[in-house]
């Protein structure tokens, strides 16, 4: 199932939707998309869609972020070969890791805002998982798969002069308001038959950058929920973003970072597309 | 006054306090300590204890962490000359941040676990601001000071094999389950006359390793605060770690670092004292 919130701002409601893209309204049953139902399960949602008991939503109108209530977003950096390349970085020993505050999540369709003194505003398609069960020393990667929830599209914004060249640690280019557009729905992992095998893709103004596949990951999905259940507690509702293949403005020639107007689109099979106007903060 | 929660892990009761060690019962007039309350103020809890109005608490027994629903932690590394010589490094040109989830947060007298792997798990007694309304683009360091709610006493424990040798960015060794005990309570902050001239002290196992002013740091308080608000928004319930003086495990000749069984004992003028006890996870 697509799990998804819709509506305005701060007022979004729960929405259940199948591969064919219908949609119910959720709310008879469930207050919000949030840890509770994602460590809870689905089997009522699922049981009311089947039955026919739930409201059928024709017009979705904004799509919010998919989920609240999110614990932490957990960030892995250099996970595609060809983007370790791009920035001339090493390949990786082990997963790299940084985080986004929660409150930068904002859906799909969002404005994105340009930090004020930003001149390398860049973009990053990145497959997000969402945990759906505790994740605590888990003692190998094949105990990963029951701990995912789900999976969605996450826009890892970056400023780079921010991340890189203002004097240490990655997390003060990552973290500026609205610089993670996520959705515009949560899939179901029973739905996602090989997390390494989705392609992703991004448009800037209608330009391709970026056309990766979840193949080419230097650590899959299962080793990076096992790997981070080593160092933190992973809990229903927390986000990873498992890193961007190659295309970013950084490592393209001229390097085009965004400017105010500019249009970018994101796309995973299976997970739908985002679309972003940026604007100046 | 002081600001507090007290009771069972998970169904803590909120309290407030005086700097005479009183306390009183907060909950019949607010639902917890929580952003809400710190983003509307307290008239009305103020007014409720000099109306006498509120049932005192004679036995606290455990605090908990004194604020719930914390947005982010925002940590600054190297914020002390002398904490940056021992370690080291070079005297930072502009402010280091790194993250902390927030379900990292303990509270002041919480067992502290040393991850599974750990042998280099260290202490770090920092002042913690708490904010109380939003910043977001401060035009300079004097517009922070009505930003600022109060300041808390936080313990960054810090995996150093983890966060310096295991493959970049500090956060990896910075969110270990239970790696931020936080109060015992937040004091607000018109009852501290200067954050930058208060002493910080840790012991461990009774012998003291840390011994250091709020004087000697790098970038003062507000200069933190307007500096954090041009790269994110800080919000309500927002708690910023402002860095720690010289003498943790990693600057000691010999490295002393905690092993199960260790107590660290931390305090901070007029923020109160903190004592962990150290258990393997």
């Amino acid at each position: 199932m697509r799990l998804a919130r819709h509506g305005e701002l701060g007022n979004e409601k729960p929405l259940i939707g199948d591969a064919d893209g219908n949609w119910w309204d959720l709310s008879p049953i469930v207050t919000d998309i949030d840890p509770d139902l994602l460590g809870g399960g689905l089997d009522a949602a699922r049981a009311a869609v089947e039955a026919g008991d739930l409201p059928a939503v024709t017009d979705v109108g904004r799509f919010g972020p998919p989920l609240t209530g999110i614990g932490k977003i957990i960030c892995i950096g250099l996970n595609y070969r060809d983007h370790a390349a791009e920035t001339g970085a090493a390949i990786p020993a082990e997963p790299i890791l940084f985080m986004k505050t929660t409150d930068t999540v904002v859906g799909a369709g969002d404005t994105v805002l340009i930090p004020r003194t930003s001149v390398k505003t860049d973009w990053e398609v990145e497959l997000a998982v969402v945990i759906g069960a505790e994740a605590r020393y888990l003692d190998s990667p094949e105990e990963a798969a029951s701990k995912i929830f789900g999976y969605a599209i996450s826009n890892d914004v970056s400023e780079r002069e921010f991340q890189i060249e203002r004097g240490g640690q990655w997390d003060k280019g990552k973290n500026c308001e609205t610089f993670n557009p996520l959705g515009p729905w949560i899939l179901t992992a029973d739905e996602v038959a090989d997390p390494q095998q989705l392609g992703l893709r991004l448009w800037v103004n209608g330009e391709q950058r970026q056309n990766g596949s979840t193949a080419d990951m230097i650590f899959g999905v299962h080793h990076l929920v096992w790997y981070l259940s080593q160092f933190m507690v992973l809990r229903p509702g927390d986000v990873i973003n498992t890193g961007t293949p190659a295309g970013v403005a950084m490592g393209i020639e001229g390097q085009p970072y965004l400017r105010a107007g500019d249009v970018v689109e994101l796309e995973i099979d299976g997970l739908g597309k985002q679309r972003q106007t940026f604007q100046q903060a």
